[in-house]
């Protein structure tokens, strides 16, 4: 019994002391990961390494308010208002930056006067009524304006706007009751609020911008780019499958991948739309850019990347066609499949440097063909009996490519539209 | 001149007087609208009125601090803190309130702590390197905080919380500059900070709660069944269709496009499983409820949604295929669509109400056998030898069908997987 003891607390020595022999192997390694995690989100977006830097530096200008008698004098602990305000409208984009900074400023002044108004409303009823005006109206002003956030047109654009007015009002008209000094608080307040919306935009601004314009821009290229790259791998690999039944399926899968960011581009697109509307013109981006057009293309481009997904099925799928059927209708589908690669590819290009050709996409109209061409050759046969099993995978192949091409249509009237919206250059490229 | 000048003027003067006479006009029709806008809000979720109203009510009760001299003299001014508090904490649901909570109150606490460290440390210093080191300090903390924001795993629950970080940290460390009080101004932020969470967070469960975990269970549901009444509404209107050609294609159309809402429901599923992540037990789901599966349900339904919307294309397609054809293949995609849809409308009641069958569903396996004997029969033929475009189209249906069938599948799966990782119960209905 004595000995069991004695080798239990053996064991739960033993335990222990490999416990804190691993105590600081495993505090390194998680250090480790974690500084190798840091390097890899710097190194994906150096942008983010400057952002971090240029939000310490507003912080530690704003409270330079607090430093220097000069400055301190005018606004005394209100300062902090100035502090805070950097810290909360300070975003990664600038159009974010400044439609966070725009809605705190009116916020504040529509709900420092409102909050003004009641306490003067308040203050004549005499001391008695004065708490109960003032708890009616803050409850029944913050419960309608909370309310007014669910307005889906002005929760996009002005949902912080309201949180603040709302913030601003409760404050001023409460403090109200207490002291007497609420236009000066009030005054104080929207002051120290513009000085830190003020110093944050222009700092956000003129170090290093972030457009979210810019973001949008390549982002829609970059997506149209990605359904490119994998109709020209499509292509390659989906004949070169059938023709050699390769085990290296799942490798060339990997690579094929890459257009299912696509399919949930919407998200990011709608953020990117909305802080992009705050930016002044900037770049290559006028003012009043046709910011909604991005709009109507990220519609079609996911539109095109579900047929892609339904596609990309019978690059996985077990019912692989045979040889001879594929072979049949290869050189029309390659054909499609090649030239709506180049016309996204084109179009990306289109998009990121802003300048159209001339002449009309060929690489559009060679797809237009193929698809003709291979609709005339399927009617005029000659075509096995029987065995429409096998078929079936290489017809609804076809059928996709044929779907593809119209989408690619689409996608490219919604960016021609967008090149004559925003007035792209027009280069002249000899035919 | 002199007429023309008059006929002008009187021009001018009719224009205003029409606008003067529409303005009130005009005023009226712009609040009916929003009047109308408000009452269908409310009317499509009334919880957004009950929300509305549970704001209102905890701002109103934290105010009281201002009102009641006995509550009045623990805090002060300090008491604003409190009803900042409830205004930036309160959210519709009760995971996001706990969630923001939560955050606020921890990071104020550790954002508090590091600012009264920091600012012993600077007063150890004396008054003349005091301002510098708490200015690097601040500026040193502020941009790691800033840029750990940028860490995945950390935006998705504890962004708010560093924000709130960087503020208290920055508030502390700075009045302590001129406030030495800073222990006591930490200790009194903290507990209005925590005052106005804790009033928030009871407020928000214990009226009318709405519980995100709940709203993402009904969501998942809702989801598959939309997947499942597109399919039954398809196999009638795709073989109608092709039957009668009927002019009525286009209003069909619009009852087809229900399942859209899927395509995009990854960035709710996202938010609404971190929220109830959050939240305690409460009704059906108990603690520790395996909420990722949930992610995987949402993944699989997205896919099949993707193939729906391809199979979609063919009931608006031009290329419609000829009557025979489709009727050689209609019984067993008929089949397979019903069969699915059933699938898919008992996997979303399964969810809904947490119990499900002990017998394994039937009608998966009627659709699978459907989708050999549709094989089978295309194997077989007899079949018209050329026009082998008038058949593709319905190959094509035919053929994402049967992935139809394999992602149903795929969904049954993970539905029970949830049922058996949150144990729902299981009902014995008879065969």
């Amino acid at each position: 019994m004595a000995s069991e003891q004695n080798q239990e607390k053996f064991r739960g020595l033993k335990s222990a002391w490999s416990f804190l022999k691993g105590f600081p192997g495993g505090i390194v390694n998680a250090v480790v990961s974690v500084a190798r995690e840091a390097k890899k989100l710097g190194k994906d977006d150096s942008r983010r390494i400057v952002h971090s830097f240029k939000v310490g530096l507003a912080i530690t200008i704003v409270s330079l308010f607090y430093y220097f008698d000069f400055l301190y004098d005018g606004f005394g602990v209100s300062a902090m208002w100035a502090v805070i305000t950097v810290v909360v409208v300070f975003e990664f984009s600038v159009g974010a930056t400044i439609g966070k900074g725009v809605n705190r400023g009116i916020a504040t002044l529509v709900g420092g006067v409102l909050g003004v108004a009641v306490h003067c409303l308040a203050s004549v009823t005499g001391k008695h009524a004065e708490s109960i005006v003032l708890g009616l109206s803050v409850f029944l002003i913050s419960t309608a304006a909370t309310f007014i956030r669910f307005f889906p047109q002005l929760k996009a654009r002005y949902d912080y706007g309201l949180l603040i007015f709302i913030l601003t009002f409760c404050l001023i008209s409460v403090s109200g009751y207490r002291d007497d000094e609420v236009i000066e608080m009030a005054h104080t307040r929207l002051s120290t609020v513009a000085i830190g919306s003020c110093a944050t935009v222009l700092i956000c601004i003129f170090i290093c911008p972030v457009w979210a314009g810019e973001d949008l821009h390549n982002f829609t290229a970059d997506n149209i780019e990605t359904l490119g790259i994998f109709l020209e791998d499509f292509q390659g690999k989906y004949f070169e499958t059938t023709n050699d039944k390769s085990e290296e399926n799942e490798e060339n899968q990997d690579s094929l991948d890459g257009y299912k960011v696509v399919l949930n581009s919407k998200g990011t697109e709608d953020s990117l739309i909305n802080f992009a509307k705050w930016e002044p013109r900037h770049g290559k981006f006028k003012y009043r850019h046709p910011w909604d057009q991005y709009v109507k293309i990220g519609k079609s481009t996911r539109e095109c990347a579900y047929k892609i997904d339904a596609l990309n099925c019978y690059v996985i799928s077990e019912m692989q066609a045979p040889v001879e059927i594929p072979r049949k209708i290869q050189e029309p589908c390659s054909t499609m499949s090649l030239e709506c690669s180049q016309t996204l590819k084109e179009l990306a290009t289109v998009i990121k440097k802003m300048t159209r050709s001339s002449i009309s996409d060929p690489h559009i109209k060679n797809a237009v063909i193929a698809a003709k061409s291979l609709k005339s050759m399927m009617q005029n046969g000659p075509w096995p009996e029987t065995d429409l099993l096998n078929l079936i995978p290489a017809a609804t192949v076809a059928s996709l490519l044929i779907e593809i091409v119209s989408s690619t249509i689409k996608i490219s009237d919604s960016v021609s539209q967008l090149a004559s919206l925003s007035k792209f250059k027009t280069c002249n490229i000899p035919p």
